[in-house]
């Protein structure tokens, strides 16, 4: 297989989050001939939507997702009520940006509950709650199956299988963004891959790499190439699997990246998505 | 269910590895009334193989496992060759300490390597190759899937799924070791514990808990009752799959119980055990 299409390079704003707020990572996309850019809802709020939705059209910008939605465990109604309110607002937002879907990430445990089975059922409520207006909305919703090391603290869903089984129960306008990341270890990958796109929910793709040793659980993540990921295999699983979308970079990396020039982190994207995806 | 039966509770060296050679955790536990002990090879090594044997005979303890054997994928064939010796003699260990089994911590990626379907592979061929002196010598095989956050660098086999899929294909005297810590997180948990329980492939089962926040990948485990596993849930399956063997606690614990009086760390595997297992 060939090298990936550079034009399908897009940004996520969590790589830049440290240096650069939205306004200039857009700017920085522009100008390193980043196509795509997945920005954080913090972000978004702190330039304020209409300006970033402006922004984003005045440099041809793709939005390949907004991060994020989710959360949805709650100790009590409330907490749950407050949490679909709050994944309507980022339906808005997404739609607001064109975006080509909402990522969620779902959720873990509620505080003081070991009940992993009853916070997965509050998923696949939550998930349920919003889908209409997502549907209304024409915002794809992805759930991001999280490395298992986060089920308890960010997302009781862990693997594709576990993702694909709640966005098949749900029906059309619910898929999978797949996080090379979090599912790089799983045996059932290549299946899962093929799943997914059989059942047209691939709806993005994020790139990084796993480094050796991993020294701290979120934000030792590395940039493409540093790591012990087979991004070009899986990179072929995903194209097998009639994927043809944009390759979101996506590092937290509080030892490294986060302390570099931006510009030169979004040429090392650039370099490196070219070379070692 | 009721509480788990303190004649059950096994201790599992590397919770006391920092305090307490070999000689010293056997007389510990027999102080403190625990019939159940696995050592680690290093520690074996330390005190001697016939001085430990004669050990945990006099004090009448079983000995629930040998850690461990495994770390089969290497980069070239000398050193899956160097490998295999090893296993062999940690059988030869095992058996003559009369362990119930001799737990199989797989190994990872070799250095510099991606390919992980390869490593697994490995996996499979090195475990076929001691499977004849294992099954001779009278000790069972257990493998255990390690969380998938070890999987580049510790194992390569990551779920109980993929452990009882190896075991299946490998025939009699192959089986699992299932540790909370590493599978309580998989949505397919209850099914293969009792997948596993049909095939009798049960071999060993340890207890620890997952902390909120995880410090560290690999030292940061916490004593049963201060994280988010549900234990008892976990142990009603595994006793409703058929197991009734030991309960052994393994705690990797840099910044806590390894800092502990190991008298003190004792008392609370028995109190933690009984109270919230």
């Amino acid at each position: 297989m060939g090298a990936p299409n550079p034009a399908l390079l897009s940004l996520n704003t969590a790589t830049t989050k440290k240096q650069w707020g939205l306004a200039q990572a857009i700017e920085g996309c522009a100008r390193h001939g980043i196509r795509g850019i997945s920005p954080w809802r913090d972000q978004i709020g702190q330039m304020g939507l209409a300006a970033a939705a402006k922004a984003v059209r005045v440099h041809g910008l793709t939005v390949t997702g907004v991060c994020r939605g989710g959360m949805f465990p709650a100790p009590d109604a409330a907490g749950r009520k407050a949490a679909i309110e709050e994944n309507l607002r980022a339906i808005e937002e997404a739609h607001a940006l064109g975006a080509q879907c909402l990522v969620l990430v779902v959720g873990g445990l509620p505080p003081g509950s070991r009940d992993l089975a009853g916070a997965r059922e509050q998923v696949k409520d939550g998930i349920a709650a919003i889908l209409p207006q997502a549907r209304a909305a024409g915002v794809p919703l992805a759930i991001e199956p999280l490395h298992p090391m986060y089920a308890a603290d960010r997302a009781c869903i862990n693997t594709l299988a576990q993702a694909l089984d709640v966005a098949e129960s749900l029906g059309e306008g619910v898929g999978v963004a797949v996080d090379v990341y979090h599912v790089w270890w799983d045996p059932q990958l290549d299946a899962q891959i093929a799943r997914a796109g059989r059942g047209g929910r691939l709806f993005a793709y994020h790139i990084c790499d796993w480094l050796v040793p991993t020294r701290d659980l979120l934000n030792d993540r590395g940039m493409m190439g540093d790591g012990v990921i087979d991004l070009a295999r899986i990179r072929s699983r995903i194209e097998g699997a009639g994927y043809a979308g944009f390759h979101e970079v996506e590092i937290f990396s509080e030892l490294d990246w986060w302390r570099r020039e931006p510009d030169e982190v979004l040429a090392a994207c650039r370099e490196r998505h070219a070379r070692c995806s």
